[in-house]
């Protein structure tokens, strides 16, 4: 799983009728700090996350393993948000 | 799923068979501003996609979850037009 | 798909049961005008393509969903031989 | 499969249900000596890894092949603590 | 598929119960005159390869396609020892 932060939203009109009524984020992998380091991709979010969390996503098809992504032709969810990150005993991120 | 932009067409005579009638784009991830980044890749196009659409792809096993890549040798497929993108609030990319 | 040219062959005496007699081809990602821009890899060619063409290649799990590589420790497959590439409304790459 | 380090834990109290109770690890990809070279990720531990501990994680649909991650929307599990790494017959890493 | 040089070994006595027996090799990936060009990985061994020899490995779900990987968490595996390389009709490698 990546370490990411949603930083946005998406909005299609034209898409593959299974995905309708998916909420689509814009997320960029981090570092353990929260810091975006990577070029930005979209996920399905199930968990109802906000602009600014840091999440895990689940990736390939193992992002098809919930009920609301099964048998869809996405590859990437959101599958957990994170509440704190520690790294070698220091606390390095934590949720407001 | 990735952000990218329809840049072209690819035609093939010689194929899978599995893949004859299946329009074929060739396209380049962008950033949230819809400028291309990345290597040209190649998907499978189900929406009628045009030229200069900013489009979402799903990838590999992710791709053949649709009617039209279903058991096909496709490994990235095109699974929504994007209307517009918006990042931290702010509209990045609009359709024209 | 990855857009790749065909530029060589592998022998392997030593190899899985089930790939007995399948062409192994060395191909490398190339842009749109056809120019190598990548790594070496190996694909299984079932179209008979040959040393200089420009092909594309599924892969993944993608890969096996052709009668001859089908249940078979393959993870890329030739599934086109590219005629011709088209850019914004120009020939990038045209086959001789 | 890749060679990393343990480095730190992540704690999420909003997770995909399936995720209950499982333990998540904060990992760097490593070279042969154990120093890491890569970005973040996480994995699923199934085998009580400590941090600092040098590992192999499998990733992808692999990662679901156990017992604990089946059917569960996550794409690294550990698969292994390693005892020690030798390179071309000299041990370049040693658990202490 | 990729061509990849193995390099070395790695002992766990802590791993996977379904990995029991089988030998996990070190490899890196190399360019097609058999020189390391990547970071090492580690792939499952079925055909007895050696220190120093060039292989192919299947990446993914296609590395669960042997029977001595099937259902079990590794997601690479070595398909073929290779004999000789040839690119543009001339021979780069060629095993001892």
């Amino acid at each position: 799983m990546l370490i990411s932060k949603v930083i946005g939203t998406t909005v299609s009109t034209i898409k593959e009728p299974t995905l309708e009524g998916r909420k689509l984020l814009i997320l960029r992998q981090t570092d353990v700090d929260g810091v975006p380091v990577g070029k930005p991709y979209v996920a399905v979010d199930t968990l109802d996350a906000g602009i600014g969390d840091l999440v895990l996503t689940a990736h390939g098809s193992s992002g098809r393993q919930t009920d609301i992504t099964k048998n869809r032709p996405v590859d990437a969810v959101i599958m957990a948000v994170i509440d704190h990150l520690s790294v070698l005993g220091e606390v390095t991120y934590q949720k407001d």
